[in-house]
């Protein structure tokens, strides 16, 4: 039988046991909801689906390539960056995969899909999960691979620039390909998000990995792509998989969506502010909150170790990161919302632990 | 640079030299185009559109269910019948496959993905491209995986329900699976049709393919199953491709879909009346057709060459099967349509045809 490990899942126990429907903090979406101009197209081109779609996404490659300021060529589209993810791994076909831990589970299960062995760089907590400089000697002539989520999910932890230019010229001496997951990247404040897409070009091995998913709270449409100038990669890609992977609807939604500057605008600045405020409050409460520079915020609170159950009595999920490698009970993720879903997560945390308080002295 | 090989490709060039819309005989179709209440059930989904789809798409997987009879356990959707297809492959893994040739493109091209090695059953022109009971004889304690489309494309011929009880048998012998493909059976007569998936339970190596795209004409939405009743294999599926593969939208489609009975009447009485013209007036224009069981018409007519290209300048697209293993130039596949299209294509074939003769008079 297989067990769904990741947070979002609103379909197991659609409401509370008093018929509340949940708040949703296990899944990172943008909070402002689909952008208007998505609904629209995707009920404009609700005429075009008796076709198939275009297998090279030309019009939302032309639009994403002007938006990134990137070549058209260098992108391929799947139905969400989990789907690349795993065309990637059957187009690579990698032996051997170094990976952080903690981090997002599916790179291990793309890469085991292919037989691929993964080692793991373990983040310390006492260098608050930050990557260290000696990842670098952990690439060796063996590996095929390397994975770097940045920011790193679940901890919302930036790896430097530096680092990862270092790590970029380790993965071309040993013949390695990069794999640099910026997903959340659209989250992080103005004064520290970076991009390495500048870099493609100059190193063929690096994969940028992106999605629509998170930052236009599209989910349930499904649109991701990853960025390479390797075009021996984009054939495979296309050999390794059908030809119709993206939707008609994701590829309008997708090209509505980057017309999206106010929503864009908005929803950063809500983030921004909103993260500090969830940062305070959590601290507040006794958290040890680490990274969290995207969208989402990843704090230690040992007690009470019942958390996620006493959160959800009160409607409000949130992801338990015990289940991640290298990681244990008491670590938590919670999406960052808007002010009012955020202050009543507040409220039930403090809930959760007057009740537990409360329970332990009986 | 990678070539796409299919029908329906009305991205390349969009209109004829004079501005004309394709009307596209090339892809298989419904013509009656995507249901109201699919339309209806998209827009009302989109709000839903925030939330990650349900993995196992249970509700969808219970209406399914219902409507063939079948327990919802032995469903699993996925992002069309070709990203079905192509997680197949990587979840069984397959060393050595049995194929028809020719048939569908995509099977090769999966298998192929997971470096399967491929041998053919080759369908016979003086056989009418139908399988004859030799093919049993080809599938030896090396074969992992036969893959059979019935009714087939591009020949639109049944495989008899016997022959498969055989082909089933001798697979069970060899420990080998059997892909069955019925994407296209809901198109056949009433009285040649049948499914073989009241076998699925004494048959745990059998599974069989099954598409919304061309019953419910909706190829840009993607949604498409298999049926099996080997709990294994459905874990492994699940571990071998990401666990949102189905968008919310598709899977609310796919719900109002089954409840378009009235429209599944039409068009099945539709298809049935205009195949039965098609074969005429293509016969009386002198080209061979076999099998065309299915909402498609597949036909020799070696004169003139490049017919493709004569309906292309009048603003129709067909299928040139030349590009077919084991077929050559003069086959083509047209798609069933409404009389008005169809005596459209006829009248063009027409045309092309007395072009052809007055040019080789030149």
């Amino acid at each position: 039988m297989y067990k769904y490990e990741h947070g979002g899942d609103i379909y197991t126990e659609k409401t509370t046991a008093d018929g509340r429907s949940f708040v949703d903090f296990s899944a990172n979406i943008n909070p402002l909801g689909l952008p208007l101009g998505v609904k629209a197209a995707i009920k404009a081109s609700l005429k075009k689906c008796i076709n198939y779609p275009d297998p090279f996404c030309r019009e939302l490659a032309a639009n994403v390539a002007e938006f990134l300021q990137v070549k058209a060529d260098n992108l391929f589209f799947g139905n969400g960056a989990a789907d690349v993810l795993f065309r990637l791994a059957l187009a690579l076909k990698p032996k051997r995969a170094l990976l952080l831990a903690p981090t997002f589970a599916d790179y291990e299960k793309a890469l085991k899909s292919v037989d691929c062995s993964v080692k793991y760089y373990e983040l310390q907590e006492s260098e608050s999960f930050m990557t260290g400089k000696d990842i670098v000697g952990k690439i060796t002539a063996r590996t095929d691979i390397v994975v770097i989520c940045n920011p790193n999910n679940p901890t919302g932890q930036l790896t430097n620039r530096l680092l990862l230019e270092r790590i970029l010229q380790r993965c071309r001496m040993v013949g390695a390909k990069l794999l640099l997951d910026e997903c959340f990247m659209d989250f992080v404040d103005a004064s520290k998000a970076f991009s390495m897409r500048d870099l493609l070009e100059r190193y063929p091995e690096l994969i940028i990995l992106k999605a629509f998913t998170k930052t236009f709270a599209m989910p349930g449409i499904r649109l991701g792509y990853c960025l390479c100038a390797d075009a021996a990669l984009h054939t495979k890609l296309h050999q390794c998989g059908q030809d119709w992977s993206v939707s008609v609807l994701a590829q309008e939604a997708g090209v509505a969506a980057l017309k999206e500057q106010q929503y864009l605008h908005e929803s950063f600045m809500l983030i921004q502010e909103e993260r500090r405020y969830l940062i305070t409050q959590l601290t507040n409460l006794g958290a040890k909150v680490y990274g969290s520079e995207a969208n989402y915020i990843f704090f230690y609170l040992p007690k009470p170790a019942d958390l996620v159950e006493l959160l959800r009595k009160q409607g409000y999920l949130i992801r338990s990161c015990a289940n991640y490698r290298n990681l244990g009970e008491g670590y938590y993720r919670v999406a960052v919302k808007t002010r009012v879903l955020n202050r009543g997560l507040i409220k039930a945390i403090k809930e959760a632990k007057k009740y537990a308080l409360f329970t332990d002295f009986n």
